[in-house]
């Protein structure tokens, strides 16, 4: 049995909070927000509080709060002999300052407050400045996700890049691609099974082998076609991303 | 019972004609290809031609065949009372030049030949230049398919230009996240489920609504640290795509 303390009650904190009540090799000792009110939905299930004074004895000390908040937090408690860590993508591992071992517990997914989900599939990237720590890691990981990754702060920092690239970036491009369709009253909905296709083929086959399009095929005329009908704004994304079509696939 | 003629082998026409060889209120009575080598496996189930002027008599005539050659190929057989469709998103119905009813047939989704394609999913945008060939071509799409949609040539048009930006660019998007990916030693696996996730959320909640990210929060501190990791030509790709997302949510 490991037994967690979860300081936090923003998206991550509470979708792991849920996914660790649920698991039966966890013990959720205590939940800590600086707002009572935020966990008051927890109190018949752990203990909560606000009070960093008050915490109780467990095996990790998890930090899920914003980014730039957590050196500062780091350094108010005394868990000395306990691992302690946070669940940021971008944020390294030394930024935890205290007298304690150190660690990083960052699930690498989207996550909205209502939406629902299944941690198992999410990739769990773990990273201890123990070796003591790295086997509890691994431990607490697998007991909610089959997919756990030991990721030191560098590479994290990579994937939370390419994170950018494939998750904000194409989400923005989704958003033009609504923004066309709404200009010229064309239903987005038609465009989903495409949206989710081209997601899911990715993971079959790697993303040079299945580019296509007009910058693909150099098809000058169809593009200069589309660039017609796109405002300006639109036309600098399409020329630059046709432009880094060409030039990855000539 | 509806009559059909498939005109081509490339992957759209190879496709289709799977998924109407199943359908049981569909008579695939022939499949023509010039290269009779390309369609040589189907002729235990249908008549197979490479030659226009041996054209069995159908209810409708499907010309699968690449974009550029439409026009011409349009204007070589004669099957008046018919009606001839394409199956191209980015060419106009006029394209079609013959005595007979005209239409199109277009299937919304990336195919690859060897990829086994679910049709019943897949959006097919209907257009005729007759009220009986509309009426035709909708239970033709609906005995493949379930989402079925009247589409304009004009309204096709924008929906091929949306799915460059939400396929074609979101590829290329997977791909530079690849390749930071390699280029740091980080397993891109790590990123599927966040990939899907994204592509999945867009079905449910708008894409502007679920913009996340540094340059959705105007985060200066993280962009800059991020923008020093890239190359270049991720660079531009970056600093475009950012300012194109501040401006959005601004």
């Amino acid at each position: 049995m490991i037994s967690v303390v979860i300081l936090g009650s923003g998206n991550v904190a509470t979708h792991l909070t849920r996914a660790f009540l649920k698991a039966n090799a966890i013990d959720v000792v205590q939940v800590y927000s600086r707002n009572l009110k935020n966990i008051d939905y927890l109190k018949k299930r752990t203990s909560i509080t606000d009070d960093l004074e008050n915490l109780k004895d467990a095996d990790v000390y998890i930090i899920s709060i914003t980014d730039d908040a957590i050196d500062e937090f780091s350094k108010r408690f005394d868990v000395e002999g306990k691992i302690v860590v946070h669940t940021s993508g971008s944020v390294s591992m030394n930024a935890l300052k205290g007298n304690y071992d150190k660690g990083v517990f960052y699930p690498l997914q989207t996550f909205t407050k209502d939406t629902k989900v299944k941690f198992k599939k999410i990739p769990i990237c773990i990273e201890s400045s123990t070796k003591k720590g790295l086997i509890l890691l691994e431990k607490l990981a697998s007991s909610i996700s089959k997919s756990v990754f030991t990721i030191d702060s560098k590479q994290r920092e990579k994937l939370h890049l390419s994170a950018v690239f494939v998750n904000n970036f194409a989400n923005h491009l989704y958003q033009i691609g609504n923004e066309i369709c709404e200009q010229n009253n064309v239903p987005f909905e038609v465009l989903y099974p495409l949206i989710k296709e081209t997601a899911k083929k990715v993971t079959r086959l790697s993303p040079k082998e299945i580019q296509t399009g007009p910058a693909k095929r150099n098809d000058v005329k169809v593009m200069e076609k589309q660039l017609s009908q796109l405002s300006d704004h639109q036309k600098e994304i399409y020329k630059l991303l046709s432009a880094s079509i060409l030039k990855t696939h000539k």
